[in-house]
């Protein structure tokens, strides 16, 4: 069974969030939610959701993947954490995928593992360093790293996900069984 | 400001209840989101979410609509709650719009107030008494009741309650800044 974890932080996209860890785990995938400074994390919109662990628990060893959802609030604290800036290059130095969404690509482009071609919600790209920004797709990849756009692109970045780790046949029954055939 | 009443219990569909919340709130709508039993309520994903209130604190008369998120498990619970089936039946008698995605239009037929022309999950229809089942809209409506098919659908439930309690202007620019451009 592929282990993800997901470190979110007060201020944290509550759609983003929550479609990634719903998506993930109907899949079959275990979703680890880890608190960053709190184990029950508020978000940009005031909806507080329970994590599993603090991300200072964190092994990284044990993750195949490591996905980050945005919102600006949650963004800064995920750029600036040691922790989690920590984590962030020891999978990307150990190749493994790496995902953001929203404002979230910038925590990436601080740890320095954001690759040129990436995207991210309209405007965050003016505070990140690479070049390759694209407007025009829900999700881009470029080698381990995979980002998306914002709240409405979220269950099409799970998806997204959900092929690479488990592959096309849940893939096809999550896209159909959510309701998303808006997912390209 | 318009105040809207979102009722949650165990295995109520994460997406579905958050990116109600969010996007109501977003759109500076006062949203409350009560717990049937519970104030720390979990769903049907494992996620917990911390409720406002609970169910028994609720007064009908201070809102303007209510809207129920889907999930069997949760649906099951708003279906059989008495508290939640009398604030369906007031809000309906008074004619304030009602709303439910998922599996939820389910505890609308039980309380009387579900109308002839609605959808669902697909198969969800089958447990329903009305006829009128439409597979191919994102939301349908039928005097004051709303509905809505499920987690794939839910921005966009979202957006057309924003559209009718808020207005136009806040309708277009959330579905622009959600990246929603597929709800139609």
């Amino acid at each position: 069974m592929k282990k993800v974890l997901i470190p979110i932080a007060n201020g944290f996209e509550e759609i983003e969030a929550v479609s990634l860890i719903d998506v993930l785990r109907r899949a079959g995938i275990s979703v680890v939610v880890a608190g960053v400074n709190e184990s029950s994390v508020k978000g940009a919109n005031e909806i507080t959701i329970q994590t599993d662990i603090l991300i200072s628990e964190v092994s990284v060893t044990e993750f195949d993947m490591v996905v980050l959802p945005g919102g600006w609030g949650g963004t800064d604290i995920l750029a600036s954490d040691e922790k989690v800036q920590t984590i962030l290059k020891e999978m990307n130095s150990q190749k493994k995928p790496i995902g953001a969404i929203c404002a979230a690509p910038y925590a990436l482009d601080v740890a320095g593992v954001l690759k040129d071609n990436f995207t991210c919600y309209p405007s965050a790209e003016e505070k990140i360093s690479k070049t390759g920004y694209s407007f025009d797709k829900m999700v881009v990849r470029d080698g381990n790293i995979i980002t998306s756009r914002g709240p409405g692109t979220s269950i099409c970045f799970g998806l997204q996900i959900v092929k690479d780790l488990v592959g096309d046949e849940t893939y096809n029954a999550l896209k159909s069984g959510l309701l998303a055939d808006y997912c390209r």
